[in-house]
């Protein structure tokens, strides 16, 4: 993937100035018609080969566009409020919104590749980083975002000499390190790294464009146009909406579905619950005030039938925690500022911090339930929210999260009564409005979509936990010894 | 203060058992009103001695009201990205957007008074924070926020009691820590110092409420029918706007004003400007890569007439700069979660971490420019936002940022030339907007508007640097030079 930049490609100083002033307006331009649309959200990564120009390329675009509407992003070492989250988090909270460029200096390449060279992990490793990488910029594309990854390159000999001479100049000498050196001691392993992650990461819609670095002239100008050309291509075709490849889901030929293997006649005493429910409560406070804990969070999610008792349960939780630990989310219509960013963003940036419990009243699901029963998305948005929520989950889950999620399973007809009993008593009257009634002539619709729900995002890692709620205090038992079980087998696992 | 929460108060079983059930329908049914009227945002504070029930009081609101709609803040050791800004910082990221309730545990009185009772800080330093505290929760209260301040109180026979209590029963053995017991030896001064912080902040707007904490059941119900009747009060009586006691703002009666002092022939030649430009752009990336600068952050914000040239002149400094070490804040319309919060709340969130810096291209001077020209908002908002601003640019000065606020000032012909100019030239054609007409017209207004600015914000610690602007390069060097200055000035008094 190289070769073509290590052919020593150069401009004379008289075309690159002819050409500079005609790149500047008609960049300006672009970015101009980008913030105006304000329909999707430009993010550039700059890797590559230390002294191959990476950091005069983003000041360069800077000095070309207007800096006021783009964002560059240094990773360099993540704070603690990072450090305590998965390690996507931190390029999540950092993603541009729609109508503005963000610049990653450092990208979630420069981690995966570093660590492969300097032999701290396998190749196995690698490969798998790659494809997290190539799920997480197929989401991104699929929401519309324009990725342009750029690879700036310097043949072995090339880098040497770069870098003597950035030392030899006394303005320029501060910018060569030893670790500068010590990397360039691994330039094959470096080399033969890269290339495999490029060409495993290099798909029809985020493809790597190689720029060598040798000339600064050529590399100027070589990005430039890059950059301009991905621009006006997206800024004047309109992507149509591509069609999803897959076969529309079928319902099983029997009707025989998950549901259908509750027993919604399950019911405990008044006197049991009242014995169990201090029981859990007391365990799930311990859980939580243990030293094991402090390396762990919590993500509880609660889905479930409208008025399938969610509300409670989560009271009868959080009752048994101190305040201070928790954060319940309550998920309703996102902001202006969460619709211009991917879908998954207004739930990332809840993500709690090591020690801490998240409870999301509603949640991702949303996309997959209410949006794909009511048509606010298109199919393939909710088709493809399936992958992407599994990967969403195994980040949590790698980094020491415990996910549980619930669903709060009534019968069709124990549903009418609580809605009717709402609607008698005062202060649940807001717990009912039209659009319940509404939902539940799209009972069967929903169904439908709950059972491809469960099919498709239980997994191993993050199985889905059926709650049969028709008796509540049934309900509430089995979530709280549930959220015991997980927690202990969590810090199980990690002694 | 604390007389009357020395008196043994308590509450009989069966008193409270009877009230319970009504207070929890009416804190609910306040609540969705809240909710719904979403028109100001609660805040709690929870202080007092250890060992009153802070935590249980805190726990029981929650259970009590609907916790999906409760944000509790325990304000523990803070963050790195905390700790680089100015203490408040952490306090403006939590505050509840409007409908909201936010708790805070522990807040902005836990540091001041903690600090004064183990003698770390002097009175004078306890005063002065307590003048602080005064004017921000003024300003939250002239935003429109309730604020319920408790004071959990226990005598000093009665916290010992409760702490040996604590320690004998093996299931709240935990919760007392040695920090506790040398907290109980410093009983006295933290009375002392308490009474006295209590008395200078309970203010008509956000007065303390003083809670014994001996007895649960009075602690709650008290605590209970507080809220409750603070929350009720605000909804029901929606606040009318007080009338601002101050005169309206004159005009010097001999209509001389600051812009009258400037020389606005003032130009630099080409050749000039070429090597000033040079040599400043040179010092000033020098200056941001000397290793005092990492324990600083530099501000600058721009102000100016339209067509002042201050896109011209951000992008003079920033190509000085690496592209990793600053971020350009354009300030545009608020967002919907900006406006469900106080006015500065949109650029504390931009507030850089040690090392950065940020340029804001238009500032939070727009409260008191097109805001009140515009009559956007209210006379009284634009007339407070001085000392509110004069407040939040001392907070930043205090936390080692080098906040520098330029004015880029030209005459009315010149901004005629360069509104035509710009009609002409296609890549600046969406820099002039049938808007920019508009406000030409009302030049006399915006004059008088600035000329109040400058004197009610110019200050000695945040003083305005009038920019001569009609010659662009002229304007563009005195900036450079200025920035320069003003670091280096900060460096030296670190030293």
């Amino acid at each position: 993937m190289f070769e073509s930049a290590e052919l020593g490609h150069k401009i004379d100083k008289a075309s690159y100035d002819a050409e500079i002033p005609k790149l500047r307006v008609a960049l300006l331009d672009a970015q101009f018609d980008l913030a105006q649309q304000a329909s999707f959200p430009v993010i550039i990564l700059v890797n590559g080969v230390d002294g191959a120009g990476k950091g005069e390329t983003v000041n360069l675009l800077n000095e070309w566009m207007d800096p006021r509407f783009i964002q560059v992003h240094a990773m360099g070492a993540p704070s603690d409020e990072e450090r305590e989250r998965p390690p996507m988090w931190r390029f999540w909270r950092a993603l541009p919104p729609k109508g503005k460029i963000g610049i990653f200096f450092g990208s979630w390449y420069t981690t995966p590749i570093l660590q492969r060279v300097r032999g701290k992990t396998k190749t196995s490793e690698l490969v798998q980083s790659i494809d997290q990488i190539n799920r997480f910029e197929k989401m991104l594309t699929d929401e519309g975002a324009l990725i342009i990854k750029f690879w700036f390159h310097l043949a072995k000999d090339a880098q040497k000499k770069r870098l003597k001479s950035l030392e030899k100049d006394q303005k320029t000498r501060w910018r060569v390190t030893e670790a500068d050196w010590e990397n360039y001691k691994l330039y094959d392993k470096f080399r033969k790294v890269s290339e495999h992650t490029l060409r495993e990461t290099s798909t029809a819609d985020s493809p790597w464009v190689v720029v060598e670095g040798t000339d600064p002239r050529y590399r100027s100008l070589a990005a430039g146009r890059i950059v301009l050309e991905a621009l006006r291509k997206r800024l004047d075709h309109q992507v149509k909406a591509r069609l999803l490849k897959v076969a529309p889901l079928q319902p099983p030929i029997d009707q025989l579905d998950v549901f259908d293997t509750l027993n919604m006649a399950q019911k405990i005493s008044k006197k049991t619950f009242d014995t169990e429910l201090e029981k859990y409560q007391g365990k799930f406070n311990l859980l939580t005030r243990d030293p094991k804990f402090r390396k762990l969070s919590v993500i509880a999610l609660f889905e479930g039938s409208d008025a399938g008792g969610k509300g409670g349960s989560i009271r009868r939780i959080t009752a048994a925690l101190d305040a201070r630990r928790y954060r319940i989310i309550p998920i309703a219509a996102p902001t202006e500022e969460e619709r211009a960013q991917p879908y998954l963003w207004r739930f990332w940036r809840h993500i709690p911090r090591d020690g801490g419990v998240t409870i999301f009243d509603r949640s991702w699901y949303g996309r997959v339930l209410v949006e794909r029963v009511e048509k606010y998305c298109s199919e393939q948005d909710w088709m493809r929210a399936y992958s992407e929520i599994n990967d969403f989950e195994e980040q949590l889950v790698d980094s020491n999260t415990v996910l549980v999620k619930f669903w709060l399973a009534i019968s069709k007809d124990e549903q009418l009564r609580r809605f009717k009993e709402r609607e008698k008593i005062g202060f649940k009257r807001f717990k009912i409005t039209a659009e319940d009634w509404r939902n539940r002539e799209k009972w069967d619709d929903y169904e439908r979509a709950v059972c491809d729900m469960v099919d498709r995002t239980s997994t191993d890692i993050a199985p889905w936990v059926l709650v049969e709620a028709n008796d509540k205090n049934f309900a509430r038992i089995k979530i709280l010894k549930t959220l015991c079980q997980q927690i202990e087998a969590a810090m199980k696992k990690r002694k």
